[in-house]
């Protein structure tokens, strides 16, 4: 029993090549390696790991969890985990994306997103475990010294030690400028890490014999509040500046969180008693260092959501073409059998509708995001990086909170097609819902996703990346005017950048008078920018699977899917739209003693 | 730690008393027992009991839940379940609402359903045993013979034993006419039941001696389908007519079900194996017996919805004023603090608000609803039992729905106020979240409701209830349309009903000549009318507010609220409008086949 998964290679070919020229931007970027064979060969290998090793062991990760061990501080993975990682590692899939000078295979970070879409959804609590020496790859690649990079990034790189992120504390989640955790210089040039911080995904593990975390803390003396954050890095076991690695370092697993779900993922409380750690990046400068991390941290949690929404909906549709009840409303449609399939119902339709919608646009959405990465990264045009970087700045909280919220709504929408069975953990739906309602949590919020966009990106950037955007929607309507097989998605897009503007205008001139206008409109905002955004790819999917040779099933799909995504999703923007147009007034009106007792 | 809960004694009132003038209505319907002091007791002597009992309870329910032993079959409730149920009966609460001539209180509905949504609040799952018992005591004072009732039912009103109601199979739940069980004449007058029920709430457990299953089935050479079920009475151990009991029947539940939540609410597979059972009402008019009890099921069901978004708003109202981080976008408010309590964020306040304006809204939704209960059944003017229970069938399904999906949003929206903390189990906000989750589910699900709405209230039953709301609606805004007061809300609802009045004749007109535009429109109908519905209940809350004799700061409190839900939750029905309009094509276009592998 339990759930299963199947990677859907075949859409998420379409989304690379078809719908975001994978092949043409490796190319123009430089990636001599990510030919087409390569990358369809590294996809079709990514899928026979996911499915059998990964997905496989999702339930069981759910079901027994980790394990502290108090004497000791060690924290035991469920049963399979610890092997599936020494398979990652030997299939060499650690470092698939990170730069080959520190041992890795230099692909692109869009070739390495479908592996990270099949992982999240084949097993989104092991993932984490990866997903955190990602970040910590990204950290020491932009901000590490030469020797840090040989002595910490490469062994990570290769899979045999892992990463973390060390800044939340109980007092500090999103306001780190509050953080307590210091740092005292050391004669050796070393520093003495001493604070206890909370949610430490992956902080303590048995998957390798070391662990380095990068940890946020404040030097004596320095400024208050985020101005006075710096970065260190600070190993399990200590490591000397030319890579020896000596004793135990003062820092242990003091517990582990109890969860709603993502039970395979190590949740921990992490102790510094006087930890070893070397400064990375300038004093006082850390959290620039930790917002390196944090950005493509964002997408990859983004991107959780997809992966969690596919395989609810994989099981949620064969559920709905075996179940068997209630005959259709316009007569019999499996008159041999006792009723007919669910899938006949309208409703039910419906919810699978809406999920196959929210997840073939939001791979496109989360893909597209993942190609500016790697153009900011790679393109030798400094125009072309510099409208990607102000894109990709504009897309992330997008992608993060979206593709998150939307996961939260397939798992709801695949729980729902089961009926009361889907309630019970046998069928494993309830299991994908709980793990979903991680993703709007960790990375930062939706509301603090939402108040990136329109406090950071539209009020401080004065909207570059949304021109951006615009200029995309706008280019792709121009090339389609005569194309009358297009004019049913052209139309409505024309008129919905347009409002788009308009909405994003009216926003601006409101904040400039009241700055809790900003934070009144950023939800809905965010949320009309983002079911906008996939209006476009919608129809810019559209036109790639008619330009292209593929079946004609598969192009008459895709453009009945957009057009349930046109009539039964991308209507939302109006409430979104009416609810901004309302200010701030009804939020902020009510005193706060008011809200009750 | 945990979730606390204080039953919001004070708007309960305000809802009983000012809205929907309890007083007058009681009396006029001849409860002359059910004075406001009577009724005032009650309710706090209510909330002691769960505050006091039931809160307390809630979260070892959770962890711990009901165990099941295979050897003897037993069940046995989490600690302290079984003490409380004592507490429960003792305070004469099982019978509070039902007829004096069989032991109980005969209270109105109205002034019960205060209780339960305390009870819902406090614990939903140990509040699952006393509401099927209350199913089953619907079932046998409409439907039972004389000696059945002097048998079966005095001692569930007294609560020495309790009720299930046993209709799902493994292979039906929505569609009863699937089912296999069968019924045996025997020549003693009884019937031999046999067959494997599932999904049983409160099919086995320990607080009482014996447990009254009413059980659909199979009288043999019965019709197929819904028109070949009959409701039998088949308890635990046997009984005589003359009410002796006697050993053990052939009932035995089979396992456990592992659910997402609610785990001390024991949820069974009931084996019965040539049990005695008794034929209650005619033979194959089973179905017909089992909607009376499932009508005010579901409205019980609503008001779980509403019990666990008030328990979760509170807990997130009590963090949003504690919990210190980032300043205020206009300037710091705690400017003392190192951080401003985040109620200030105009996002937090969003979540609250969103949650205020359902929660206080959906109670006087709901307690209508329960005053039409009592209208239909104890009303002297035919003219006004006929409305009653038009208007009833109507707002059921939206009562239901509505209660039950809000309640989903609003644990959300009290999670996400906790950040990360929100996904750790000790703050008892996930746990909330998890018992919500099921409420969309039980007792048909929200697509199910929208058919039964759409499907049979509007299409064949001619809209009658709606224009009973809609004749209401009218009243008000006549009554008022000299109140410049009332104008902001007037207004736009004399607009809504307009609206909805048309939107209902053209998803009518449509269903003539597809019957699938009913149910494509079904779900968007249900929330458009919901919402639409909450609209008049808040304005009708605040011209009772500014009627009553309460503090200012209450009067602006209801009139603060009621603006946030105008303007920031109302907007919904431009949505659901728009996708209502583009009719069944989008959601029946796509083949079968197409949806994915």
């Amino acid at each position: 029993m339990g759930s299963s998964y199947r990677a859907p290679l075949d859409d998420m070919r379409f989304a690379l090549y078809d719908v975001l020229g994978a092949e043409t931007l490796f190319a123009q970027l430089g990636f001599t390696d990510a030919t087409r064979d390569v990358v369809d060969a590294i996809l079709d290998e990514g899928a026979r790991f996911n499915e059998n090793v990964l997905a496989p062991l999702n339930e069981i990760g759910d079901r027994v969890g980790c394990t502290y061990d108090k004497a000791t501080g060690d924290v035991r993975t469920p049963p399979g985990f610890r092997e599936a990682y020494a398979k990652f590692v030997e299939g060499g899939w650690s470092g698939l994306v990170s730069p080959v000078e520190f041992g890795g295979q230099g692909m692109p970070h869009l070739a390495g997103l479908p592996l990270k879409e099949m992982i999240d959804a084949a097993n989104l609590a092991w993932g984490n475990f990866p997903l955190l020496s990602h970040g910590a790859t990204e950290a020491l690649v932009h901000h590490g010294e030469a020797w840090q990079r040989e002595v910490f990034l490469k062994p990570i790189v290769d899979g045999r030690w892992t990463g973390t992120m060390c800044l939340t504390e109980s007092h500090c989640g999103t306001d780190l400028g509050l953080l307590k955790t210091r740092a005292e210089p050391q004669a050796d040039g070393t520093y003495s890490i001493t604070g206890t911080k909370i949610f430490i995904t992956a902080g303590e593990h048995d998957f390798t014999d070391n662990i380095v975390h990068l940890v946020l803390a404040r030097l004596p003396d320095a400024p208050a509040g985020v101005k006075g954050i710096s970065l260190f890095i600070v190993p399990k076991m200590q490591v000397s500046r030319d890579g020896v690695v000596g004793q135990r370092n003062a820092v242990r697993c003091g517990a582990l969180e109890h969860k709603m779900g993502i039970h395979g993922s190590a949740t921990c409380v992490i102790n510094f008693d006087g930890a070893q750690g070397y400064l990375i990046g300038a004093p006082n400068k850390g959290l620039i260092a930790m917002f390196t991390m944090m950005n493509t941290a964002r997408l990859a949690v983004g991107l959780q959501g997809l992966g969690l929404s596919d395989r609810a909906y994989q099981n949620a549709l064969r559920y709905a073409r075996e179940r068997l009840q209630m005959r259709s409303l316009s007569g019999p449609k499996a008159p041999d059998k006792p009723a007919d399939p669910i899938i006949v119902h309208p409703d039910v339709r419906r919810m699978l509708l809406t999920c196959k919608a929210l997840i073939e646009g939001g791979r496109v959405l989360g893909y597209h995001a993942a190609s500016l990465v790697d153009i900011t990264s790679h393109s030798t045009d400094e125009a072309q990086r510099t409208e990607a970087d102000a894109l990709l700045g504009f897309v992330t909280p997008i992608v993060k909170a979206c593709l998150t919220e939307w996961g939260v709504e397939c798992t709801y929408h695949a729980m729902q097609c089961f009926g009361g069975h889907g309630y019970i953990a046998e069928h494993g739906m309830e299991q994908l819902a709980r793990d979903a309602r991680i993703t709007t949590l960790y990375e930062g919020t939706t509301g603090i996703q939402a108040l990136d966009l329109v406090g950071r990106k539209i009020m401080q950037q004065q909207g570059v990346g949304l021109r951006v955007f615009l200029g995309m929607i706008d280019a792709f309507c121009r090339e389609h005017a005569s194309n009358e097989a297009m004019a049913e998605f052209t139309g409505p897009l024309r008129e919905l950048a347009n409002d788009w503007q308009a909405l994003t205008m009216q926003v601006g001139q409101r904040a400039v008078g009241n700055a809790e206008e900003v934070g009144a409109a950023s939800y809905d905002y965010l949320f009309y920018s983002g079911y906008a955004a996939l209006a476009y790819w919608w129809a810019r999917s559209v036109a790639a699977a008619d330009a292209s040779d593929r079946p004609a099933a598969f192009k008459q799909a895709k453009r009945d899917t957009a057009r349930f995504y046109f009539a039964r999703v991308l209507p939302r923007t109006k409430a979104h739209a009416a609810m901004i147009a309302s200010g701030a007034g009804p939020v902020m009106a009510m005193a706060a003693d008011a809200f009750g007792d």
